[in-house]
This record gives structure tokens, sequence and C-alpha cells, in this order.
């Protein structure tokens, strides 16, 4: 797996993903970044490294020779559905689209434009769809007879962070996501109860009132919005621009995939899979990097069309060679 | 990956392994188990299922039309060495050799059998070597800067047991290891300070003496053997042949893989692995049954000759298929 040239990585998109793309370039000498491209006006954009080219997003269509493999960093609903068909025709893509309920729908897209063109495209990579993917099907697959339970936080959501900011009365918040310690604790022990949704995870939201609203309409508001609130126990926490700008910046994240099961009677086998994160985009784009990786390799391979996490072998995703990963990590 | 046909899986050697398979056909619908083969006298062997057959290992050559998966239950030392290469001639194989040192060369003599008879041979499956290797490389592929530690226990160590019993004026014992919980903390914490083998790990032994043998010369004899326990903190318990059989005839065993890495500069991320298992050979034996799915399906695909786990999609492990993963697990 050993080349000399080094893997041409090419960033679309220039928010925290894209950003986290650049600073993970530092960290794997087998790649190099030939450019980001932009909607915004290309000398707006400043990259973390002076030297990195930057172009308009309409010249990808003739940069095809100097791209191995195009990260698409852009957001799930309004970049992903017109991005990832429209560049898997011309390049090898690595995406992070994570609309759960439309994966199947954006696989086929995907593979329709990559497979005749020769191109490997592979969709939903990060840790939630990704990582934790890859133990859900690993952890029912060792333990058939057991149970999952996925749980998420601490960590800042952003989705539903932006929920919080769009209602009346609202100035600016943030939503954190908390595993409830007791049903972890249920999870890990192999009991095996149904844990219900409220049971799971707290929601916990500080809020910047705008001036004059009243505290307790936006906290109705808020616990009583449905799909993202109402089944769950909410706190609100009001609080002031300034302590929101100051306490509330970073975006932790992290969470747990836990396969608990049993192999005989009364032997329970427990699996468990956590992140704990600083930074989740910056922990994101480090996955597309390795996974752009294997995407390269794949398509060296000759295996063509839309692929997800669970079809790349492990040991794809390293810099080290398939001896070197026997010899020292097997 | 919906076949209709169950795949025909045997079992060579009967020992915890070789039950702990057995146990797992009954979690693992799409497989039916044909055969287990002995080198005893096959009336003797008392098979979980009374009506799974029985056979001298010698018949083994004649079965080759009744079998797509050949499970390979023998030890490292003894075993392995010798039918690993011998049977990935005849049959696709999966095994759990985790003699580290010496896994090229199995791994060359296995692939020198398997490829020019069209056959599928994964070695070192398990969970160290195994799920633990895997862990290994996506945690470097996903923070390469970063630090990696493997904890294992609390848990039976089988080898350092045996150890144990070859002292003279031993007449039994068992070994746990266990992780030192301020070296688990401290990998957690993303420090990456270097830890000894001394910090990571203490070693418990419970020991029942010979009549009359001096129990300060046992405990020296152990707590400096070489290899095995002068590196580390050793306490010795002496206990009574009734405690021994009464408190430690079960053979639970776990630990850790846990990276710690930097995305940038102050951003600390921790991914961590662990296993908590009642059973060592019954969760064992569950992932060999596992992978044996995946050899399958690899054969299917035409890709012959030696295999790991680093090899492996991970997807080809599920009795799902690939649509389905896509929308449920995703």
């Amino acid at each position: 797996m050993n080349t000399t040239e080094p893997i041409r990585i090419a960033i679309v998109g220039h928010g925290n993903l894209g950003r986290g793309v650049e600073a993970a370039m530092k960290h794997n000498h087998d790649m190099r970044l030939t450019g980001i491209y932009t909607r915004r006006p290309p000398a707006r954009l400043k990259p973390l490294n002076p030297e990195t080219p930057v172009f308009a997003i309409e010249e990808l269509d003739q940069h095809t020779d100097r791209i191995d493999v195009l990260i698409l960093c852009g957001g799930s609903r309004q970049d992903l559905p017109q991005q990832g068909p429209k560049y898997a025709t011309l390049f090898n893509t690595v995406d992070s689209f994570d609309t759960h309920a439309r994966i199947p729908d954006y696989f086929s897209a995907v593979d329709a434009a990559a497979k005749p063109n020769a191109k490997t495209a592979l969709i939903s990579a990060g840790w939630d769809p990704g990582m934790f993917s890859i133990n859900r099907v690993l952890g029912e697959a060792l333990l058939p007879n057991g149970e999952t339970h996925t749980f998420w936080g601490d960590g800042l959501s952003q989705g539903h962070s932006d929920a919080l900011r769009r209602v009346p009365g609202v100035a600016g918040a943030v939503q954190y996501t908390r595993p409830v310690p007791a049903a972890v604790e249920q999870a890990r022990s192999g009991l095996r109860l149904p844990l219900t949704t409220r049971e799971k995870h707290r929601r916990d939201c500080f809020v910047v009132l705008d001036e004059g609203a009243d505290p307790e309409i936006v906290r109705q508001a808020i616990v009583t919005m449905e799909h993202y609130f109402v089944d769950y126990d909410t706190i609100v926490n009001f609080i002031s621009a300034e302590e929101l700008a100051r306490d509330h910046s970073a975006m932790p994240h992290g969470g747990f995939v836990i396969r608990s099961g049993h192999t005989s009677e009364n032997i329970t086998q427990t699996i468990e899979y956590s992140l704990k994160l600083e930074s989740n985009p910056e922990f994101t784009s480090s996955i597309l990097v390795a996974y752009a990786r294997a995407v390269h390799r794949l398509h060296a391979m000759g295996q063509y069309g839309a692929k997800t996490v669970f079809d790349v072998p492990p040991g794809l995703l390293s810099v080290k060679s398939a001896e070197q990963l026997r010899a020292d990590y097997l």
C-alpha cells in the first residue's frame, strides 16, 4: 500500500468540517491538500495554511486531473443531496450525509452517479453515522442474542440548538444532550429491559432572551416542541449573551454504543464503544480524512460505486501496510 | 446476501472454544453445524446438541463437500501451526491463532496453502487478537497524533495460570490480570505520558500448595519468574483446593483499548473500546462464528488466500443484507 506519491485531497465547503479536514492534513503525511473549493468569493476565504489554493466551486469540473479524493464538507439538508450525486460523476468522494431516514435514497443517487463513471463514493462517514454504526453492526453480529443501546452526549447538539433559536423570544441558545446515568448503567448491566426515549437522555438548554420576552412563555414553547423536546426531560436555563459567548462556544460531544448479550444462559457479555470529544467537527473531519485514504485504495482496486463504512475493511484506513499491521497491531 | 441454504459449519477440536461455537449456533440461524471432528474416540464426545454428528479427525479429508467453513478450535502452540496450513488446502477456515510474534509466519504458511486451492482462511480472529486489533488500527487512523493503550482484565489469564502450575510445590492455581485504575484514568485523560508494564497491570495469583511445600519458596519462585511475573506487582494468595474449585472456575475476562489524541492544539479526543466478559471462551467462539459468515461470503466473492480481521468489511459479519444495514444501522 505504500506509494510515494501523496494522495491529492480537495475540500468542498469551508465551515467547521472543512476547517477540520485542513487541520487533519498536518497529521496525515501521505496526503496533500490541493485545493479548497467554495461558493464564497475565494479571495475572502482564509485557509489555515496560506499556501493552500482556494478556488471558486465552479472551477471543480476543470480540476478532475488534480484531485484523487474530494471531501464534501457541506450540510446534509441543503448541500449534499445535490453535491453528492453531482461530484460522484467526476471524483472519488467522501461525505458525512447524516439524515438517517434518507440514507437509502441518497445511497442510490450517489451509486447511480459513481458506478458508470468508475468512481468510488463513500457516504455517511463520521462517528454517527459512522463509527457508531460499525459498532452497532458488529455488536449484534458478535452477540446476536442481546440488545444494543446508543447514547449521545454529553454534547452540544447542533440541530436542537438551531430549533431553540427558531423559538420567538430567543436571541441565542445552545442545547446539550446528556445521557441519563441510570440508563447507561442498566444498558451495561446486561439486564436487557427496554428504555424509553425519556429514560435515556436529558436535554439542557441555555437560552438568551430577546429584550422584553416572557421567560415562562419561551420555556413552555421549548419543552412542548414536538420531535425535539416534548419526549424528554428538558431543563431551560436563561443566561446572558455574555455568558453564552463565554461558556458555550466549544463543541464537545461523544456518546456510547453498548451491546449487552448472552452467549449461554446466565453468561452476560458486554461490549462498549465510547467517544469523548472536545471538538465534534474536528473528530468528524479526521474520520473523513481516514476514509478518503480508504476510498483512494478501493478505487485503485476497481471497487466503484457508492460505499458505506460497512463496506470498508479496517486495514484500508491505516497509512501502514497490511504486512506492518499484521506484524505490529494484530 | 440472503441465501436460503444455511452455511454449513464444522468444528475441529472440542475444548472450551469448540463448545462455545456449538453454543453460538443456537443464535445464528443462517448456519448449521454439520460435524465435530476430534482426535478422541468420537463415541466418547458428548455434543451439546445430541444430533450433531461426531467424526474422527481423519475423516475430514473425505468431507470436503459437506462443509462450507471449518472452524479450527485448537490451541496456538500445538494444534494450529500444523492444522491451519493443512486444512486451508481443503476448506475455508477460521482460527484464533494468538501467538503474536509468529503471526506473520503463520499468515504466510496459511496463505500459501489456501490461495492455490481457491480457499479463504481467516487467521487470528477473537477479541485480542481480533476486535482489539481493529480498534488499535482504527484509533491510530482516526487520531494519528495520539497514543494507544491496551489494558487486559479483570480476567483470568490461561497462559499465566499454566505458568503457575509448572512451579514446584504448586498443586493448582489461577492468575487474574487486573488493570491498574490510575493507569486507565491516565490513558483516558489524554495526558499521553508513557506507562510502564508495572504501572499498567497487576497480577493476582491464587495458589493451592502441594502438601509440605514451603509457601515462601513458592512465592519467590512465582514473583521472580521471567516473562511472566517479574515485571509486575504480583500478589500470591494461598488457598485450599476446595476454595479453588468453588471460587475460581469461571473464565471472566475483558479489557480496554484506549486511543487518546489531539486533532489540534489543546483539543483532546478519546476513543475507548471495552469488553466485560463473563466467559472469555464463549465470546471468542461467538467471534469465530461471525467471521465464519464473513469468510463464506469472501470466498463467494473470489477473495482467496489468508485474511485477517483487517481485511474484512464489517458488514460481512452481519446476517443482515447490505440494504438493511444501510436503512437500519447507519
